[in-house]
Order: C-alpha cells, then sequence, then structure tokens
C-alpha cells in the first residue's frame, strides 16, 4: 500500500472549500496601529488576535527587536546547549524567573516547545492528571513522556480530587492544567488544585499560556490572580508579548534538569536575538503599564455584554477571547464568512479543536481596540448572525 | 513519592561543572563578522557553528528582517491556521517549493517543528525505516507517530533493503534519511535509498537540515548532489540560511493534508516576519553566490587535511562540520576546555548524543573563516591536543 494514500482532506474541509467559507490560512498583508489588518487589500478589525497587549506592534518593543537583529544577526544557527546561548537568553531567563516568582526559568525557542520541554518531568513511575480542556501541545508532551495520563473534566476539581485520593503514594502525582483556557476563557480552580495537590503531595505544572502577562495586578498571570502557588510554569512570548517563544520557570533542580534532558531545548536551534530582546522590552511594558491590563478587560467586558444583549448564548467570564458557540460546523463557517464580509476577522474553531457539536466562532479583543472599535465589532455580529437567522433582526440593538 | 525526585543532573554532568570543564550553555556576548564571537569579554573563532554560509550577519539578510518588522511587527500571536498566516509566508513557500523542486511547501515556526509535522504521514499500518543516526527530532517525531518504527544501522542500505523485502505489502511503507548527518557529516546513500524505496514501493522522507543551501551545484541540497529525487523532504532555516523556522515540501495534496493534521503547525504560532523575510533573503542569495558553497566547502577541506596532517582521526568527507572521535567523555571536555583557553570555541558532544565511547569534539566552519582562519584554528587543536598527549608534539606542524 502507498503510504501517501492516507494524505485526502476530511470531506467536511473538502466542503467548506468547496462552499467558499473556508475560514483558515488566510493571509495578512499588512497589520496597523488600531488593532486592524489588512486582508485582500481591505482593511478589517482584527478580532482573532491573541495580541492582547496590543505590543507586537509596540515601538519599543519592535526597537529592542530591530536592534537586536542589527547587533546579533538573524539567528543563532544552533541549540542552546552547543553554540546558540546568547547573554541575552540569560538576562531574559533571569528577568522572567523574578517576574513569574520562581526560582530559574529556561527560555526555549516556541510557546509550544515549553510544553513539550515538560516531558522528561513525565516519568514511569508518575500519574499526570490533566484537565480535559488542556492544549494540544501538552496532550503531546504527555505523550512523549512516560507517565500514565488521566483526564478529568474540565474544571472538575471533585473528580481530581477522586483521582488523587485513588493514586497509588508511591507513583509521583503531577497536576496539569492552563491557566486561562485558551478556547473557553474560563479559569482554572487553581485554589481549589494548589489546596488538593498539597493535601496529596501531588506537584501542580500551569500552563499560563494566555493569561501570563494579563492577569494579576503586577500582570504575573492566573496564579497571582488566585493569589496561588504552582510548582512549575510555562508561558509563551507570542500572546500578550507579542512576539514568539517560551518559557518553562520553576524550582533551580527541576529547570537544571530540564535544561539536560529536554529534547525540545535540546534539539532545536535557540531563540533569536530579535525576539529575545523583544520579549524582555514586552516584560518591561507589562510590568510598567497596567492601564493595558484594564484597557483589554474593559474592552472584553463591554463585548460580552453587548453580546448578550443581542441575545446570543455568552458565557460569564472576563477574558479577552469570547466564545460564540454556534455548534453546526457549517454555519460556524458561514457566520465567519458573514463577518468577514462585515470587516471582520475572527476565528471559527471546530472539531476536533472543539468537542464533536460545539463549532464556536471565537471573538478576541486587544488593548488596541477603543470602545468604537468594540461597537463596530458588536455591529458586524449583529448584522452577519441577523443575516443568517441567529438572532431576530428586531434583536439587533447593539448598533450605534 | 514527589514527582520532583527525579530532577537530579546525572553524576558525569555534575563531576564535569566540578572540574570546570563543562562545555555547554556558554553565552555568547557579540557576534563579528569574521566568524569570530565575543565569550566573557574575548574574542574567539567560533568553530562551533552550524551557519556555515554565514548568512545569519549579512547585511541583506538583517535588512530584510528589520524592514519586515518594522511593517509588520514583532510576531503574529496566533498560528498560521487561525490568524498568523502573512502574505510572506506564502510567497516562502512558494519559493521553498519551486527551490527544492516540490509541489508545495509549508512553513512551520522551527526546524524541530518540521519534523514533527511530519508525525501524521507516519500511520498505524504503516512501516518507518529509519537511519540509526537520524536527528532527535525525527525520533520524536515517529514517537508521535503511529506507525511500527524499524531502525537500520547508519547508512546500512543492504539491511535497508532486507528490511523492505521482509515487509508486509500491505503495510505503508516509509523510508526517513538526514542528507547530510549533523554529526558525523557524512552523506545518505540517497541513489541507493532511492532505488530500494522504487522498487518496494517506498516512500522516501529526506530530512536536508544541514544539506539544503550547501550541497548540489544549485544549493538544493543532498538529494540535487546525488541526482535523486525523494518524496517528502524537511528543511530548517537555522543552519545555511541563518534564521529560525523550518518548512515540509512535497506533493501538494501532502502538504495540504499536514497543513490540517500536522499539530506543530496547528498549534503554535506562526512564524515572525522577520525570520520569513530573513529567510526569503538568504534564499535570494543561496541562488545568487555559489561561491559561498564553495568558500565554506574549501575551508573543510583546508581543515580536514590539516588534522590529518596532525595525526588526528579525521574520517574522509567534505562536510563543514568535522567530528573528532575522543572517545572518553571527561577527556573530551577537557579537550574543548584547551579549546577555548587557545581561543577556539567548538562543540563537545557526549552520550547519549553520540553512541557510548564515541564522545567527540564536531568542529565547524563557515564561509566566513578564511584560510588564514582554519590555520588559526589547526594550531589550536595542535596546541591543546598536544598539552592533553593525544598528539606527539613533534607533529605540531600544523601552525603556520
Amino acid at each position: 500500500m502507498d503510504a501517501f494514500s492516507k494524505c485526502r482532506l476530511s470531506p467536511d474541509i473538502e466542503a467548506l472549500v468547496a462552499s467558499g467559507h473556508y475560514p483558515f490560512y488566510l493571509p495578512v498583508e499588512e497589520r496597523l496601529d488600531d488593532g486592524e489588518v489588512v486582508v485582500d487589500g481591505r482593511r478589517v478589525l482584527m478580532a482573532g488576535s491573541n495580541d492582547y497587549l496590543a505590543l507586537s506592534n509596540d515601538p519599543r518593543v519592535k526597537a529592542a527587536g530591530i536592534d537586536a537583529l542589527r547587533r546579533l544577526g538573524a539567528g543563532n544557527s544552533g541549540s542552546r546547549a552547543l553554540n546558540g546561548t546568547l547573554e541575552l537568553h540569560r538576562t531574559l531567563e533571569a528577568e522572567l524567573a523574578a517576574f513569574l516568582g520562581h526560582e530559574a526559568a529556561m527560555v526555549v525557542s516556541t510557546g509550544y516547545q515549553a510544553n513539550l520541554a515538560l516531558s522528561p518531568l513525565f516519568g514511569p513511575r508518575d500519574l499526570l492528571l490533566a484537565d480535559r480542556y488542556i492544549h494540544a501541545s501538552l496532550i503531546e508532551s504527555a505523550r512523549l513522556g512516560q507517565a500514565e495520563l488521566r483526564r478529568y473534566r474540565h474544571n472538575d476539581v471533585a473528580q481530581l480530587g477522586r483521582l488523587l485520593e485513588g493514586a497509588d503514594p508511591e507513583a509521583g502525582r503531577l497536576i496539569l492544567t492552563e491557566g486561562m483556557f485558551s478556547v473557553t476563557g474560563d479559569l482554572a480552580d487553581l485554589p481549589a488544585i494548589t489546596g488538593l495537590a498539597a493535601r496529596h503531595g501531588a506537584r501542580v505544572i500551569l500552563d499560563s499560556a494566555h493569561d501570563a502577562g494579563l492577569l494579576g495586578a503586577g500582570g504575573r498571570g492566573a496564579a497571582e490572580h488566585h493569589g496561588a502557588r504552582v510548582d512549575v510554569q510555562t508561558v509563551t512570548f507570542s500572546k500578550c508579548f507579542g512576539t514568539i517563544g517560551g518559557a518553562v520557570a520553576g524550582p533551580r533542580r527541576v529547570i537544571d534538569y530540564l535544561r539536560h534532558c529536554a529534547r525540545s531545548a535540546l534539539f532545536s536551534a535557540s531563540l533569536p536575538a530579535a525576539c529575545t530582546a523583544a520579549e524582555l522590552a514586552a516584560l518591561g511594558v507589562v510590568r510598567a503599564e497596567p492601564e493595558r491590563r484594564r484597557r483589554v478587560l474593559a474592552a472584553a467586558e463591554s463585548l460580552r455584554s453587548g453580546l448578550a444583549a443581542l441575545g446570543l448564548p455568552v458565557a460569564p467570564g472576563f477574558a479577552p477571547t469570547v466564545p460564540l458557540v454556534v455548534g453546526d460546523p457549517e454555519l460556524c463557517c458561514r457566520l465567519w464568512s458573514e463577518l468577514l464580509r462585515e470587516g471582520v476577522l475572527a476565528n471559527a474553531m471546530l472539531p476536533p479543536s472543539v468537542p464533536e457539536g460545539r463549532a464556536l466562532i471565537r471573538l478576541s479583543v486587544t488593548a488596541a481596540h477603543t470602545q468604537a472599535a468594540v461597537a463596530r465589532l458588536l455591529d458586524a455580529v449583529a448584522t452577519a448572525a441577523e443575516r443568517l437567522g441567529l438572532v431576530p433582526a428586531a434583536v439587533g440593538g447593539g448598533r450605534c
């Protein structure tokens, strides 16, 4: 048999392409300062970005990246261990460890690889308990590890408690959760989870991809927001910090151990100087300008209340990502198309990225979106949803 | 049991740290144009880089990166599929596909992730035959895939042929090899491998991380060098192309399939504009300046013949990476230290990165190294090797 005979698109994707409502891989031509982008020669409101603090286009972040690129080149052409460590990486590691409140940190080249770098912690004698909604990169990491993996229902700490009670005390026990979940936008119950961990001698590993920089008085993320303490934390630089890269932070002996056995760290070229310097500059802005966090959270609140006023089903919360569950994948993609027609670029999320029957449009706002921009976004949603019969025309009062 | 009780450094690493000959994670402070770097305030010859064509510091590559960073920001803050595709990514994909001679290409954020992106090709009904020396990222990819993995002895095409003959014809059969092996610097026998594949209906997947840009009249890599045709090819941007990122190239239906199911592509932030533009510029230089390839291969030849003249064991070949097998890890690290003392930064490679008893110093040259620089490198090797009794003092005639 030909090994490539499996290489076919699913009938769902084929149908989307045929219908003209294919919502993926749309190329952006330009990125503008006010939370807009140029697509197909046309300005549209970017309501599908994770650049929550609008730092990817920040002049200070870009200037730091440009200066480092000029001084240190376009890449380091080797791994951190062998030939690709810059003094700049060490500075960033010290700053990140201090910021996140851990002894040490290890910088790797993507957030995805930061999560993969956890896999040596998942040993053959360990039990890994993970929230059912954790990110795909954490599932990959668990698959590369050797621990027994058990999933608990999303945010179901009662079930987590029962799993811990039933666990072999000779096994190392680890709990794996996101701080703010990327698709649903809700928070893990960290006080309950860390309480259970303390009671059962388990370790908590927190993926702060979407909350570091955003939550907590100091922007330190979900742990700070809850006043909770976790053992190990991963962050990505591609959400609040506006560039690319990632890090694992934790006790020094854990980080030193990972530096010598995490394959995604050992066997990948190190983070370019431009991204490392951009992340350092972004960290400075996160520390100095708490008003950015307030601005994006206020925009998210306006978006949520506006969607509710339109009669659309919005879960409570305060994350800058707001899922609108449509259910049917085809209808979801038609809504995505209608939004684009109305000048709004959103994300369509289909199974298997979301559970079957839960296809959704993810809207997100950033610190670059003014209240006027949110009103425009709501207007577009009202028009698109009306056109598809998702809300009655009379409720289209979200317009301004 | 505490899940973190496993977090200890190996006794070997502890001993290296204690002895002062720890050879990893040495920070570079500055990168200079002539193949030198600044370490601990001191200029040293960089003989451990994979920047073979010296493009990471090329003014054209840097200018392209700086311009893109200024126009498009420090990052794209999302995945290619959902919100992170730039027009620039599509341009690069078209250019790479044309350059490598494939129908299509998919750009991802690291070379490591390009290899991981292959895993959906390794299905549950497939047999994957891989050279024993393939890179760690390909082993991770195989582990994430579902195929049965069998390794053949390094470059042993007779064994590969027997494995293919014994394979179930109902299974999809795939052969996985590097073009130029990163540690040993030798080439896969692609004419024999592709011949076997044709005879047995197998597919060949080639990792061209170290050969794309370097080998073949047009710099297209090991396949061009041998006049062989492979089915799928991965490349990294962090070796010959001087930045970071990677790509998978192959038939359009294979690439379209991977775009919709390769998790390292779907669930990671897309390659920043600066790296994408730097790669495009580097590709232009690779096409326009074949003399760079000739220069680095000439430097490698001088290095090899000089080492042989010193009485050191050098395997034949023409790769810019030249392994000096020392055997004992501690002696290897002492040689690394002595080289640094003599103003040369090399790579020490210890088990498990190399087989037990095969600890080695990897020396590498780039297009930035003049013949004078190679002579200086040989001089340092002679001095360091003499001091450790690895060569008789009288043979120290490599000096100039």
